[in-house]
């Protein structure tokens, strides 16, 4: 069973674009943050694999939420909450910044933008950061307004993207670099554009503020995106498995470590006070026991991953779980991603990968991102 | 659109009973806590609605995850979290225990467990609030243990459960009262069961320990059942309105606080201290501006309420929101649970409901819960 009914309620919030979506034809949902992210429309994710490589298209990713850390004690904060330093961290500028507990457990991979110096916000995978942030601010007394925004990304994504968006927001937008953004006039508000987005493609977050904005900002794009072939999309599985982009939830959760999940770089420059530190320099010193890495099998065009794959050694020992699959129709295998085992996890290694269908396929261990030349 | 296609994976957790949910035609599923809840089966909300008033069922509540809090302060970081006094609470009973932030906003409306004097449990709606508690002992430096244990409660409920319950685990189920817990054996594992549950009927929740031991635990009590005419299900939205249960989410968020949601029974013994007293005290001083009332209107049977519908005075002023609404068979009349504005929330106050169908229709302010007499 890879989909079912979504019973619909308040409490799993609608966006300001579901209306939007919906007309473009939605086919299915999934749930981030207690608010809504289209899974599918019309065509299918080979499909919007295809498209998403050489157009632009327009994604409904609000539930990427922002929490608002705000006032004296806001950098305070935000650096006692990532192994991450933000000491030279320049206004303007969107930071991958993995938030870890007091073990060196990820609570999420957000992107970290600073507003001002007192002022940042972070756009969070799937988990209630701002009540991790609130409760660290209220139990060390410090000085911070934590909330959420009524901010909502619009992400548009594809080689396209730089071009509809100079159409509609000028030559400025050809100036923004990648992981920085600036503010831009729409109907006589300032918003806030980076250049980022959950694909391996150009393309463009628009953090657009004022839920009310909502249906104008999807019309202006939709039309201005009709000589550029835009279509409606949602983070596309092939591709992001292919880029290795991880997904909070799948292929890592509180129980991981950034170490085990690739992100020795944000963990260099330790100098600074952060929860978790002793841990995660225990862990530094003492090495991981199992890391996520890429794996290719072969065989029919594989399922997608509704439930973890058990990946074996030859030898029958189940040394992981692929916790999202896919056929690559670029690379023409199927590719998937797995926490392996410190024995088994070097690239070239043999595996074997069970499918749900029961079929025992032939599989190799590859460094991310896929490698697509 | 009362449903759509809700895409699987990793992330929306299965529940040691997901396989058993799908095999008694589960038709479709929501989340909660990263996690599925089934909405709805083969029948009707109304079919399931009479089944569950005259017999018993079995619904897959996993969704309820539990945060266990243990160690030397543990029972100081409860208190700390909730205006609800536990100096006087027991071993083995259940409290209702709404959690509040320092604005005595709302993170939670959950059931607190007591295992023991150090070792707490916080059965939750749908927000993290592991994070709210680590960030606080993290914050506070307080001495204890917080995590998420391999829990994983299945209801039984309507009045036929008791002796559903006695013909498995013996005649020591009748003694359990309302909102207590004790021990009982399962293929030789000790487990919790609590005479509880998300409806109006008689019922118990059973706290299974052990992810693995789901199967074998679902299939027990289905075999059991068979002469209890007991059928699958999950919390019936009629059951839940004309009850007044309230849905952390959908009736009320982090914007709302205690006396809005009509908990001041959880804010009278507040002697102890506690995050967002001081803002409690403030708005107890105040008074509030609207608060959750139940709502009667005529016309057909109503839409399932996936949008808010909007509640007005006769002269047109916008006065509060449907946020969970239905048509009750029992009453014979529409059903609703909505904030109203001060000035509008008395019994008898005539208002105007606005439901998607575009039609006006008249209604009427009451208590809840609703009168079943």
């Amino acid at each position: 069973m890879s989909s079912t009914g979504l019973n619909m309620s308040r409490r799993i919030r609608r966006t300001p674009y579901t209306e939007k979506v919906i007309e473009a034809g939605v086919s299915g949902f999934t749930v981030v943050n207690h608010m809504l992210l289209p899974k599918a429309f019309k065509s299918t994710v080979e499909e919007d694999y295809w498209h998403l490589k050489e157009n632009t298209q327009i994604w409904d990713v609000s539930c990427q939420r922002q929490v608002q850390i705000e006032g004296k004690d806001a950098e305070k904060l935000v650096q006692l909450m990532s192994p991450r330093s933000i000491t030279n961290m320049p206004i303007g500028k969107c930071y991958y910044y993995p938030i870890i507990d007091e073990n060196a457990g990820l609570i999420n991979d957000p992107v970290l933008l600073k507003l001002n110096k007192d002022k940042f916000w972070i756009s969070v995978a799937d988990s209630d950061v701002l009540l991790w942030a609130k409760g660290l601010a209220v139990g060390s007394k410090l000085n911070v307004k934590i909330f959420e925004p009524d901010v909502y990304p619009l992400a548009i994504q594809g080689p396209k993207s730089e071009d509809l968006m100079v159409s509609i927001f000028g030559n400025e937008i050809r100036k923004l670099k990648f992981f920085h953004f600036d503010y831009f006039t729409f109907k006589e508000t300032k918003q806030i554009i980076a250049r980022s987005g959950y694909s391996k493609h150009d393309g463009f977050e628009i953090y657009l503020n004022g839920f009310k904005l909502g249906n104008e900002l999807w019309d202006l794009v939709w039309a201005a995106g009709k000589k550029f072939n835009i279509s409606p999309g949602c983070p596309n599985l092939i591709d992001r498995i292919e880029g290795g982009l991880l997904s909070y939830g799948n292929e890592f959760t509180l129980e991981n470590n950034p170490y085990e999940c690739g992100f020795e770089n944000y963990c260099k420059d330790i100098n600074h006070n952060f929860i978790g530190k002793k841990a995660l320099i225990e862990i530094q010193k003492n090495g991981v026991e199992k890391k996520i890495k890429g794996i290719t099998f072969d065989g029919n065009p594989s399922p997608q991953c509704s439930i973890p794959f058990p990946v074996y050694s030859n030898n029958r020992f189940q040394i992981g779980n692929i916790t999202s699959g896919i056929y690559s129709p670029f690379l023409k295998t199927n590719i998937g991603l797995s926490m392996i085992d410190k024995d088994y996890w070097k690239d070239g290694q043999d595996v074997i990968v069970l499918t749900p269908d029961n079929i025992e396929r032939k599989g190799k261990v590859c460094s991310i991102p896929f490698n697509l030349n």
